[in-house]
């Protein structure tokens, strides 16, 4: 069941009407204190609430209560704002929007700013438009950032679907639109790249945020720069330096704990301990996997974290609800219990531990103790979405090989070097052995391939990596291969990584490990080849059980399945892999894999 | 000379060359300590502007400076952003748009929100546009907030145009419509009146600000509904408690430091002892007379005396800055020194006694040591703006005799009270004489008289006053009578009556002080009737010589122009005088001016 939710001016006079008494609210929230994120205070005051919006707060509803009015008792505890994510990927999770809601509605999550990024590569602007559709669907706010960079790395790599400037100038106009997703060409925007100030100027124009992405330690020129270009925010920073250079060139530090991202502690100390003033930090995700939602929670963990960073309660609620209802001109919409704004609150026991007992969005109950208890509608999705793994031939050993110099009984090849919890790579070299003519992982290595997914060319580029530590015969396979989302194989023998291969398409896509012959884990990820319309649990545990898989074929790394799935980011250093080859992001350029011959002896 | 201004996104090529040192900046300052009011810091930072625009700011901006660019260095002095003045009514000052400007730049106001309430009145929507015209072609920010009640009190007086929900609609599509301006009708929005809701979902449906007017002290039921009709600031608290009230309800509080106005000391409390987050405080001056700009200052005069209540100069800054654009949506273009907003900024010695050196608006010196370097174009005010005085006859003394009931020789009759230094008024009564049939003024009591001036009518109404103290024989008239804006004329003796009233008709407008049939003082307000086009100090000489004459009268009142001008405002208690009548504003309905027959014995 989707709420339907009048606007504050349709609103207004039902909500006029009961904030005086002349008619009764449809609830009334009473016996809590409330948490005030616009004058910083705990009050205790009661709320009215008509037409899924607050009608009026104060000491006493009283006046406001019918025979039919809902009345909510607080017993005492705190009523505070629903918390709201500024900056997110839904498909980190692997989840479509809808069971990405019923995820994160019982953490108290009630709005959120998601970038579609990943199904903007594989299906273009009609994806981002499937996404903004299913997200408008659900029982709370889940704002869509129209995504700016796709292709990621123009001429490194192939996306199913580009987006260009009139994409985003077209998407403006769509309902659930709220601004541009990360503008991750910094280098573009600095150089004054056509394109990427197109898309910025349109988003402007259309009186949006543009996000920003700047992932650079460099402080200095070049920083200023991306920031004289328009992006009015960034979650990239790590250290304090990067939030004070942030908030002082006017843009807002959007601070980040996702499930592999802790970026808040070594920031907060710019409010904290040197005393800026609050209003422009804002906390948020950017990536959580299923397994995070389901054990650890969503924003209510990121508020928590800042909470025992040191950062006042108050103060880390506000970054999490007004301040960021501000940075995208929301702020009379949501992000606060005041009259006229959606009536998305949470009840709560204590603003430290911050337990997420009952949530409220729109005037209805959502969640209770953990619990969802409402329906987060699913969307028709077309089978244009639902059959993007398009392998164009049944793959087999053969088209893993990699053909040796004729003659050579060994190469020197280069080697993309895993490097545990870390995104970079490192451009590694080694010595690899030729048998019959192909080259042959050792010691360590193990062999990479980039299957084209995207337009069934049947094409797969090879090449090796190291790090993972797998032994024996195995191979896992990905649908999900930042940014592009071709399929990324790695293994170590060639028989089983056509196997796994063949299977994503069989399946649609998803990630698939096999051991000695035999699929050991799968998980489906049929929408897209990246998300998953099965519940969060379910897909928590299927990933589980994928990092336990990947552990029996030998893998010693933490993080494995992240590092896995990056491997084909061509916008990170040092060494990657794109459909058109392997890719030195250090220069960004194609090079080649094999350096030369081998000097071992026959 | 008005200053092109591009957009952002128009800029953004030229400001990211500039901001990476590829093209040199059209201005550099630096030896300065820069007021950043994002951070709320001081920084040794220097500034490039290109474009009319902040292109960097940063520890160094060397880089930008080619042979062509202007560098000024500051002397180590503070560089603080331009002042903004959220709420504030240009006919205040009896000047236009333009001169206004000229008063106030070289005090560093370089933004205004200005609401032409008082010529809506007189010319309609059509003065509305004149005014948001002229306001447009200034070399500083002048955003108009349309007005949302003319009349004030519909069917308690006549104004020259009506101001309705459709105007409103179209006026949110002129380019220098920021909002709409103070809904005074405040017992509408309560009542759910359907005009005054319309016109604020008209401003909302356009992403706008809705202004809000809510004069009465209730702070309870009444207040939380007016909070739920839209109204998104209020300047009109007075004390603490209504501070507290306007922000705690998801309102701005708007502190106003007027010619008349003294709200901040007493409320700025909220954020210097409570503590309460100071980013929901915004300073104004709602009404300032020329005089004040003249001898007084603007914002400048504001901020330092929040500094004076206490304030953090920061803080103080933040509230005529930042704060402000963040209210109309305009964080990202003006309020602060940062990259991509406008070139406004101060050069002060001293953040405390605020000394205003020298202005920039949009990268250019608006003002030195307090003379303005700019021209403010002039808008070619058309005839029908400049004769707005139709008294449709020639008036003489009989005009203003009041009837006294047949046989009479004395009557009781309502006496509008003057109250020293107060807006309201008190419902008096009087035991008046009769000579020949008429009324006479007696003891204290004079005439007033209200004067048709927009539709020639010839109506005049007749009453009686008293308190201003005037003795021999005098009139005053004046055509600034907020809010219908017609003619007010007190005097003792009706024959100069006439005469004054006839010098308006003659001159087009303006205030003129009669004594012993000689004109003593004359201030001519040709625009409406309303505005003067000469500078400032010579409107504020003018009204000087006025308020002297008043006294050689007899008048023994501070600010008596003002209670003069405010005798027809009929939504502020207790008596009043409109086109229509007496009105007894308790009420909110029109009343009989003779009571019965007097006891006087013959």
């Amino acid at each position: 069941m989707t709420i339907p939710l009048k606007s504050w001016p349709e609103a207004a006079p039902r909500l006029v009407a009961v904030a005086a008494g002349r008619e009764a609210a449809d609830l009334v929230i009473r016996d809590v204190r409330l948490v005030n994120v616009h004058s910083r205070e705990v009050l205790d005051w009661q709320v009215a609430v008509a037409e899924g919006r607050v009608a009026s707060i104060g000491p006493d509803a009283s006046h406001c209560i019918g025979p039919d009015t809902r009345v909510i008792e607080g017993g005492g505890r705190y009523l505070i704002p629903g918390l709201c994510d500024a900056h997110m990927h839904i498909e980190s999770g692997m989840l479509t929007p809808a069971e990405f809601a019923a995820a994160v509605i019982p953490h108290g999550t009630t709005s959120m700013f998601t970038d579609p990024h990943e199904i903007a590569n594989v299906l273009g602007l009609a994806g981002v438009r499937m996404m903004h559709d299913e997200a408008l669907m659900q029982p709370v706010n889940i704002f869509t950032q129209m995504p700016s960079c796709a292709p990621s790395a123009p001429g490194l790599e192939t996306t199913g679907f580009t987006i260009g400037a009139e994409d985003v100038a077209e998407a403006m106009s769509w309902p659930g639109i709220i601004g541009l997703g990360e503008m991750m060409n910094f280098p573009g925007v600095i150089n004054g790249d056509a394109q990427m100030l197109a898309e910025i100027a349109a988003t402007m124009r259309a009186g949006k945020t543009v996000g920003g992405h700047y992932a650079s330690p460099d402080k200095g020129i070049a920083f200023s720069t991306y920031a004289a270009g328009g992006p009015a925010d960034d979650h990239e920073g790590t250290e304090e330096a990067d939030a004070l250079a942030r908030v002082r060139n006017g843009m807002r530090s959007m601070m980040r704990l996702g499930s592999a991202w802790y970026d808040v502690e070594s920031q907060i100390t710019a409010v904290t301990e040197r005393g800026l003033d609050p209003r422009n930090f804002i906390l948020c995700t950017d990536d959580c996997h299923s397994g995070t939602l389901v054990n650890d929670g969503h924003m209510n963990r990121v508020v928590r974290h800042a909470i025992a960073c040191g950062c006042d309660p108050l103060v880390a609620l506000q970054m999490a609800t007004i301040n960021t209802a501000s940075h995208f001109g929301l702020e009379r919409e949501l992000g606060s219990i005041a009259p006229g704004r959606r009536a998305d609150m949470i009840l709560t026991s204590d603003l430290v531990s911050l337990p997420i007992e009952h949530v409220i969005a729109r005037g209805e109950t959502v969640a209770m103790d953990g619990r969802i208890t409402v329906d987060c509608p699913h969307y028709a999705w077309p089978d244009t979405a639902r059959q993007t793994v398009h392998l164009g031939k049944v793959l087999a050993a053969v088209d893993f090989a990699v053909p040796a110099p004729e003659g050579a009984n060994a190469v020197t090849a280069k080697v993309i070097g895993v490097v545990e919890n870390q995104a970079p790579t490192k451009a590694l070299t080694a010595e690899l052995p030729v048998v019959d003519g192909v080259v042959e992982g050792d010691g360590g290595v193990c062999q990479i391939a980039l299957v084209e997914r995207h337009r069934a060319t049947g094409g797969v580029m090879n090449g090796f990596v190291s790090g993972f530590g797998y032994t024996g015969r195995m191979a896992m396979a990905s649908t999900v291969a930042h940014d592009s989302h071709h399929m990324i194989v790695v293994g170590t023998d060639r028989e089983m990584m056509a196997q796994a291969a063949n299977r994503l398409g069989d399946v649609g896509g998803g990630i698939t490990v096999w051991k000695d012959g035999e699929e050991i884990a799968l998980v489906e990820l049929p929408i897209a080849g990246l998300m998953s319309d099965r519940p969060a649990i379910e897909v928590a545990a299927a990933a589980q059980r994928m990092v336990e898989a990947m552990a029996k074929c030998g893998c010693t790394l933490n993080n494995a399945y992240m590092q896995h799935s990056l491997l084909a980011l061509v916008v990170i250093p040092e060494l990657r892999i794109s459909d058109l080859g392997l890719v030195d992001v250090t220069k960004f350029e194609l090079t080649e894999l094999i350096e030369g011959r081998g000097k071992r002896l026959p």
